[in-house]
């Protein structure tokens, strides 16, 4: 008995309980979700015991470990009147992929989203740190987008890597120039009305995003989140964006139903 | 030429522009969407050039109209901590719908939800008026669940027509006994838990949402939309429901994927 008893513990080491690249060669390891696992692997595929994610490669790990030294930073931008789903979607999706998230609005005075929902904005326009990404949304956008200080503040105090807009958040982007001679989506209701108000851009229907490489727009309101999964996936790779979608139970996700434009189209 | 201009007035008069039941004998009409097309029918089935929802008969406008007539009032439940997509999709949806949203949380200190948006609830439970529906959401539902002053007030001081919940929301109507001998779900990583806590509920894993009648309960984050656009339909009907979900683009919604329960089941 005790001998089955040994047998089985060191079957259970072998394949179940996660061991340390010291200890075996490891294959498979857990993709980073900011908790304790990030640092266990295993020998074999499957879902993590702890947090519930499927597995990743050796060479997945360390491309997303390599990305996730320093959380990706996002800007939220919400004017009065923003529409609730266009950026609670993509915050769910940035927040369960690691991302440090900050709102930031012309003023810190209070706004209220679609006319419900009272938020208090963490920056103004004159105090908001730089973000490695800078997201709109739809919603009275019309406000931003006419608004010279808000367009100067994107232009000149903004450098981020990624330019990010959902529904007619496409506007401020547009006004701001960052969509001059790029492809883009809005709204089903205002592709006209972004074809008219930006020449110089080839505005898209029918389309979930459109990933331009460093501008990437989306279709309306619960487009956002099919947009922001894209863009995580992007960053850091599908497995990582599929196991975010699937904690969210947004299981209706299908990738790659955007557009990506190709370097010289 | 003027001759053509009139013939081709007369046509868009005819085809296009809205016409009032005086005029012409109207068979389409705009769904109720709280906006001036409110008011306007048409002669032949399409879009409502004004909103862009898809019109509909007389007589599911008049259906839809009587149920109008006071809009559905509806209470969110924001804890500190809430879930953001949580309520922010059941939120999108109800809008659309033309019902009236108010936040309500403890206090009317602000929230943090998820940790990230600065949140000022519009009542406290002292001061929360009477609502046709009580809504809880998920994320940090702990401290709404063992709190016997919300319970207090959700078991004494409302008298909702239906309680939803998304996500581990689910808790705070069981605490509340509202979910004994009834069938619930929840987020899929508390299933177990809420069997435990909930002796004399049949707790459901795999299923988007379960509709008692009064009790509604979904699934995790995104579930919410799809449990709001059930109750849409249960409340106007399955065309409005499909509305809001083209307005907001999520053409992914596949009606009646969760589970109604038939009296005496």
């Amino acid at each position: 008995m005790p001998k089955v008893f040994h047998l089985l513990c060191l079957l259970l080491c072998a394949f179940v309980f996660p061991v340390t690249a010291q200890t075996l060669t490891a294959a498979y390891y857990c993709p980073p979700c900011n908790q304790r696992c990030d640092d266990n692997s295993f020998t074999a595929a499957g879902t993590c015991p702890h947090c519930g994610m499927t597995l990743i490669t050796q060479a997945e790990a360390a491309q997303a470990k390599a990305k996730a030294v320093k959380p990706l930073t996002i800007l939220f931008y919400l004017q009065d009147g923003v529409e609730v789903l266009d950026f609670a979607g993509p915050m769910e999706v940035f927040a369960y992929a690691g991302f440090k998230i900050a709102t930031v609005s012309k003023t810190t005075d209070p706004i209220l989203s679609q006319g419900i929902l009272k938020i208090i904005p963490d920056y103004s326009i004159a105090n908001a740190p730089q973000a490695d990404i800078v997201a709109f949304f739809g919603g009275s956008s019309s406000a931003p987008a006419d608004d010279t200080a808000v367009l100067h503040w994107l232009q000149k105090k903004q450098a981020p890597t990624y330019y990010f807009s959902v529904c007619t958040g496409a506007f401020v982007l547009g006004k701001a120039g960052f969509l001059d001679h790029q492809t883009a989506t809005t709204f089903h209701a205002r592709i006209d009305n972004l074809r008219k108000a930006l020449p110089k851009t080839k505005v898209l229907s029918g389309v979930r995003y459109v990933d331009n490489g460093r501008v990437i727009t989306t279709a309306g309101i619960s487009a956002g989140i099919d947009g922001a999964l894209h863009l995580v996936a992007k960053i850091y790779n599908k497995a990582v964006a599929t196991q975010v979608a699937q904690y969210m139970e947004y299981d209706k996700w299908v990738p790659d139903q955007g557009l990506v434009v190709q370097p010289g189209h």
